[in-house]
């Protein structure tokens, strides 16, 4: 909690009143600091907020701690409240052992606590204003020239700050500290705000349980993290996103986006803004080039196959960078007399089954590319979307299997087998492995 | 970090000594708290720590610090430096703009820092020596009788036990904090010992960037998550683990174990102990009934077909859970003159990709059910070892596909889609689709 603590208190917000019920045991004995009050009293001021004690059984102290809390300017409150677990029920009153279980005796509880079976209480209602509301013009997002250079990250920026001005929403600035990235944006949605966060996609393995229980309270949320797998270069594994794919669509509600050039990354970002659940759009650090007309259309579940003919001896499936590596190697693959077709799935989940059970049917083997891990990413979604379908093809999976390095983005593409000439091997293995079979 | 200030004062570690470098300047713009060093010495201390300011540019003052910080006695110590970022270089020091970046003119740089290009430093070495060792005796894992009723949970801590008796490993109390679990491990297994963390299953996903982090520096844990999918019952769905496969197979050099009954456990932890990289053992809160003899063999990355004949029609995989569902279901299918093999797939990462193989060959249909989201479980793990194999079977997939609520155990297993009924009837539809295919 301590992180959310410091946000508190650096964004000065009094109208933030928390409370630590201290009842001295955890699941298994007592926790470290017991009913030391004082402990949580000190520490809490040394993070900028005030801290007023009460006992969490006296109404009047209750009270009279809120109204002071109320009366606090400049910093969050916390009132930290001394009570006993199980009081009233002798059978269990600050005893160990009884965490999460039945009692015994529950209707002779009832009766040591009074007898009443049905209390109802009004309390105030929260504040169900409308949230401020910035002045908002046309959208007008950013367009970028075919064949251009500029990457997915930078793209996604320059769109969300065109999203903002279209729509009023607001950027907030939370340090290095991803859980509180995700608080926060849980928090503004639920006063009504359209929240999009930022980081780069390996930090947010941080907040993965904030982002499961985010799903689980059914909470829209858009996240966007950049700086996915190798081809990152330079600043080697533990800022290459190479599990974030596996992670993100093993969440409920969850889409998952994985644009390969700046004008697909500026369309996905505003489908993103009316999208429900918790969606997730990976961008890249290296320049890619632009390869969509600004005007083209990316509906959530679509694909776009970026190179066809009526007799492809083959299907490449690739995302974000690997489309253009696909590409690449059809080049290649062409003058060899191999046709292939290749996908851009740029929506990962959920995926277009209809145009790769298609692909299937009429080139009857499959191969992938992704950078991330084999495991839970691309795909794993391509496998899962033809499981069931009359035509299954034989598909081959690359990704990235051994622990990078750093090194130039190109050299890691090709060192860990997932640039044009690992994918061109792997056609050719696949028409290969179809003839020998046959 | 303040967790981490919290266990190491709990513990006491007096011969632990922390440093903040605080240099002012983040990434973009000043931190929080810039060079308001008090800030840190005021709170390290409200978490039980000797705290202690210098200049980080002065070589005295550091050498006084670590003295001092070595006599404290009782309380970790935390030395909090000011410094200049990029101090001696006029062109970056103390200015904003420059985190990561390569300098202009580095050759300069050194000049201006007196052009000294190779320093050699000799520092005294960290102790070596090896770890107390606890009196041992011999391995005499649990045994549990065939059909006793038992939670693979509560066999996993007895195995521990038995295996903390005869190998002199250790337990720590971590309190409610997986991230310090996690640290606690890898500190722990740098230092010689064999670290075993438990939690919640779901509750791993707190600690998600640590486990992401361990592997990175090439960590062998041993971790167990219990209380995994709807199985739990009453506690509801943030309890319920039903994504922790799809985050630990997308971990490199992680392997995934499932057990479905008290003695394959009891074997299982054993065989952890041996196993290098993050292993991930996933244990059930229900009973379930031992089907194992005490003395059978699992190695990892194996898988045992609990159920077959020489004309099966069909091949349902499970694990944990699951497999005492698809025994049920296949109990049922026979009155019906439809033969179903059972594969308990124990072994999720690496999966036995032979045996799965062969029932593929043989059945030509294949059933997975999984108390787990759709993507990234065992459904995936099956596929992608069917995904280039000559015989790809038409595979369904059972997994938990809503929001599970609370209720109870068998409840749950119905209500979600993945118990012995629904596998009977995906089964079913298997054995239908093919005749109508061909």
């Amino acid at each position: 909690m301590w992180e959310a603590f410091e946000h508190a208190a650096h964004y000065e917000l009094d109208n933030l009143t928390a409370i630590i019920d201290v009842n001295r045991l955890g699941q298994r004995g007592e926790t470290m600091v017991g009913w030391n009050t004082g402990v949580h009293v000190e520490r809490a001021r040394a993070f900028g907020w005030s801290a007023i004690e009460i006992d969490g059984h006296e109404p009047e102290e209750i009270d009279r701690a809120y109204k002071e809390a109320a009366e606090v300017s400049g910093r969050p409150t916390v009132i930290v409240a001394r009570t006993i677990k199980g009081k009233g029920v002798k059978a269990v009153e600050d005893k160990d052992g009884w965490h999460g279980k039945a009692l015994d005796d529950p209707d002779a509880a009832i009766d040591e606590l009074g007898g009443i079976r049905n209390i109802s209480v009004d309390v105030a209602k929260p504040d169900a204003a409308e949230p401020h509301r910035f002045e908002t013009g046309e959208l007008e997002l950013p367009r970028y020239e075919l064949g251009e250079e500029v990457a997915t990250r930078k793209a996604y920026g320059e769109a969300l700050a065109a999203l903002g001005s279209a729509r009023g929403d607001v950027v907030f600035e939370m340090y290095i500290a991803e859980q509180q990235l995700l608080a926060a944006c849980v928090g503004l949605q639920a006063r009504g705000w359209n929240a999009f966060g930022s980081s780069f996609a390996a930090f947010f393995s941080r907040a993965y349980d904030f982002i499961r229980m985010a799903a689980i309270s059914r909470v829209n949320l858009r996240l966007t993290g950049s700086h996915a797998g190798v081809s990152i270069g330079e600043d080697g594994p533990s800022q290459m996103a190479l599990e974030d794919i596996a992670a993100f669509r093993a969440v409920h509600s969850s889409t998952v986006l994985h644009p390969c050039d700046a004008n697909q990354t500026a369309r996905l970002v505003a489908t993103m803004a009316e999208t429900d659940g918790i969606v997730f759009l990976r961008t890249l650090r290296p320049n890619t080039p632009v390869i969509y007309d600004a005007d083209e259309d990316f509906p959530i579940g679509g694909s776009r196959v970026v190179r066809s003919s009526d007799d492809d001896d083959v299907t490449i499936v690739g995302a974000g960078v690997t489309v253009h590596e696909a590409l690449k190697a059809a080049e290649s693959l062409e003058d060899e007399g191999i046709s292939a077709r290749v996908v851009d799935a740029y929506s990962i989940k959920p995926i277009d089954a209809q145009t790769l059970q298609a692909a299937a049917e009429a080139t009857g083997r499959i191969g992938t590319v992704e950078d991330h891990w084999p495991e839970g990413g691309l795909g794993d979604a391509v496998l899962d979307a033809l499981a069931d379908s009359d035509d299954r093809p034989r598909v081959l999976k690359l990704a990235v299997r051994e622990m990078p390095h750093s090194g130039k983005p190109d050299e890691l593409l090709s060192a860990y087998g997932i640039d044009a000439e690992h994918i061109a091997a792997a056609a050719r293995q696949l028409v290969g492995a179809e003839v020998a079979a046959s």
